[in-house]
């Protein structure tokens, strides 16, 4: 029954006692945090039994809001995921309300683009931080987003301005739940 | 694992030999049919496990390309589904290219209303044919796109212009499945 086509990444992240990737930490930044885990197992496809203390599925596929100039400039900047020095990570699931769902289309974009510059403001940081965005509302699940990071150790203190950049523009007051994983491996 | 808020319809339709619906004909537009079967039924809820010939799910929420002044004008003009009258119903469930999907917002926007006036020429149907989006691409399925319909035995010839006006437009040009199902109660 689920069957993904090319372009489309469906992921499982378990968290649990498996998994190359330790949890260093979890933050609520807004809502209920996650039960404690001590590592995290990240698994293709959407998983929907395993072992471990919570389990979150997403997929990632095309674009929501960038426009063709942005797409292309990010895509020109952004690294793979798997670099051999990305040894940090960050898993940042996201839940927004009912009000921003509830909005068209053209002014969620204008909120989140031309209000908070989601886009253009993190265009800087792209070059060293690898990202990918997977959606999860469609799967009625908790979090409509988990977006996983991967970055050098000396590049987490711009990991954290960019992520404090986010969370201070009018797009982000429409978060009502946010935990904040950070992992090494 | 699968909890959804308000405002979120995940539905699941199932091809067999039960439901309340009567499969009349079905039509492969483009690409392969489904399996013939007699009735339908409507599960709330993705249901994963059920008799039946084929079964199809996916989820109705928040608007992908409609912008204020188009939902305001559509949500005024467009009848509830369950209206007595409407006896008669088409399920369409549509698959979108590769070529689609890579596709930046503002671009499938742009064909989509700008070239294909999708909603601005749907808009004088409206008021006869209720309807209800499904998603389906997030959750795997074999389709991107469930749309339901339902009208009144007399407003069948209309709902076939509506549908044959929107396969004549440059949006139809990415469609490469399509299946239409007519029914009636």
């Amino acid at each position: 029954m689920t069957v993904y086509p090319a372009g489309m990444f469906p992921a499982t992240f378990i968290g649990g006692a498996g998994g190359i990737w330790t949890i260093d930490r979890m933050t609520a930044v807004a809502g209920e945090p996650l039960p404690v885990a001590d590592r995290l197992e990240i698994r293709e496809g959407i998983v929907t039994v395993s072992g471990g203390v919570w389990r979150l599925a997403g997929v990632a596929g095309h674009t929501r809001y960038a426009e063709r100039a942005e797409k292309t400039q990010l895509d020109a900047l952004s690294p793979p995921l798997g670099r051999p020095e990305a040894t940090r990570a960050a898993l940042i699931p996201i839940r927004k309300s009912a009000g921003w769902w509830t909005l068209p289309q053209d002014e969620r974009r204008a909120i989140f683009e031309e209000r908070s510059r989601h886009i253009a403001d993190s265009l800087p940081f792209a070059p060293r931080i690898a990202r990918r965005l997977y959606h999860a509302r469609d799967l009625g699940q908790p979090f409509d987003f988990l977006t996983w990071f991967e970055f050098a150790p000396e590049d987490e203190r711009a990991f954290d301005d960019l992520v404090a950049m986010l969370r201070a523009r009018e797009e982000w007051s429409y978060v009502d739940r946010e935990v904040d994983l950070r992992l090494s491996r």
